[in-house]
């Protein structure tokens, strides 16, 4: 499989540490790979640098395009573009990602927008997750050169999917994180070091996710009737979590907005529900 | 390994739905399990029941309090305790669980304090984590015993640590759950379902537990300069998952606190740092 002359040629647009990693991948798994970029920077070893846009565009029927904003995606996508598949790494919203879907298609090409959920570093690596969505035939067409890429999952041919789940795994992990940081201050306050803390966090994330599974299946089906620990009973988990950090000086508003959603769920019925009813509290309209 | 003349007896006391999860597992290993209750209600089958509080303690050298709170265990920890390993799962704060650490040892005994992170019906599972703090002689002496329960963990000699992580780690998963539940909700205003989203929100939490080490590192060393993305540059990112919220009318309350987090990190002069440096924000004294 290190036969160049097998591999799709592919192009890759910006060379941001995003597109120059993409590249990278890209050359080191044997795709003749052309770069461009605005400033007209050389890219990673290996590669050709195109001299205009336009070259770069003409030169491969994959044409990837990780670059500022969906504005430079315009500006850079020049060209013929007829019969080629066009992949926009850019990070968007799913409104802009279905729209340039549409002129995308108007030009006679295939589209597929993308999220990434790694940092350049992580490019390359099997486990790191890339979410594509758009045209279905586009996937399986070039799935083996995205799959050199990382973790590639194709989630449906409305384009704007890869950017909807990228937003909403994001704000998980945000989530996620500023929890695990809490945690790592309420412990520290009792001179427990963070490297001596985060085996056991690395491991309950592990465990929550596990959860995920059954509060699932109780969203999609509305009936949220506990099969666990009912949410009147975890009120007093927490509050106790709370006070815990309160005394402790560490910051607890994500927990008091728990607590609250929490309490809100009950008065609304929920007492005798698992945690996912809490679901019903966070859709404000 | 089924040779019951082999295994410790054990002594349960309490037997609410957690109680009765631990004794069954200690009788399915073949532990010999004397079972109590204040409501002398029967233990599971292959239990035998105590005719006392002192009795079910007199009956084994290893015994087990799993009941409402720290006043309820004192009033079933009755009797002579010399020589025993008392072991305490009762949930409680790190204070509670060292001022009981004390009694205990007064009394002759050896004491260990235990936090259960998973439900009774995670008990037995070799993935259930169960922390252990205080004596690590008769954590040595009955580690197979509590092997049988989990994934047995012993913190240190400290009793209150058990406790203490206990409370750190659950504040972990409610700040993970809450950031599933928006996810989800943020998902489904465009027609995608809990059961479609979530295998890649689990996929994610793996990723984001992967990110903790270098966080860690960071933290307990307090260089928090930025190797994989500055917080200066995050922030556009969180405008993004807020404004994608709003708009499609999903509660965003813990991402604008994460980013007003990040904005005072900023403002602190950790633009250049990665997200770890958001832990100088939460400590509030």
């Amino acid at each position: 499989m290190t036969n160049e002359q097998l591999k799709q040629p592919v192009t890759v647009l910006g060379l941001g540490f995003m597109g120059t990693a993409l590249a990278d991948a890209f050359r080191r798994a044997g795709h003749p790979t052309t770069v461009w970029t605005r400033s007209n920077r050389p890219g990673p070893d290996g590669t050709t640098a195109a001299t205009s846009a336009a070259a770069a565009v003409a030169a491969s029927p994959l044409v990837v395009a990780c670059v500022l904003d969906y504005g430079a995606v315009d500006d850079v996508l020049v060209g013929d573009l007829a019969g080629k598949t066009i992949v926009n790494l850019t990070t968007g919203t799913p409104e802009q990602a279905r729209e340039f879907a549409a002129r995308i298609a108007a030009r006679g090409a295939r589209y597929l927008d993308g999220g990434i959920m790694t940092e350049p570093s992580g490019i390359g690596d099997p486990t790191s997750m890339i979410l594509f969505s758009g045209s279905a035939d586009a996937y399986e067409a070039h799935r083996e050169a995205f799959e050199v890429l990382g973790d590639a999952r194709f989630l449906g041919a409305d384009a704007g999917l890869a950017a909807l789940y990228d937003t909403a795994l994001l704000g998980i992990m945000y989530s996620a994180m500023t929890g695990y940081l809490q945690a790592t201050a309420l412990v520290g306050r009792e001179e427990v070091s963070a490297v001596r803390f985060t085996p056991l966090a690395q491991e309950l994330l592990g465990a929550t996710a596990a959860f995920l599974g059954p509060i699932a299946e109780q969203v999609d089906s509305g009936d949220h009737t506990s099969r666990s620990a009912r949410l009147d009973m975890q009120l007093s988990a927490a509050d106790h979590l709370i006070h815990a950090g309160q005394v402790r000086g560490v910051d607890t508003t994500v927990l008091e907005h728990v607590k609250s959603l929490m309490e809100r769920a009950v008065a609304d019925g929920h007492g005798g529900s698992d945690f996912g009813a809490v679901i019903e509290q966070l859709r404000t309209v």
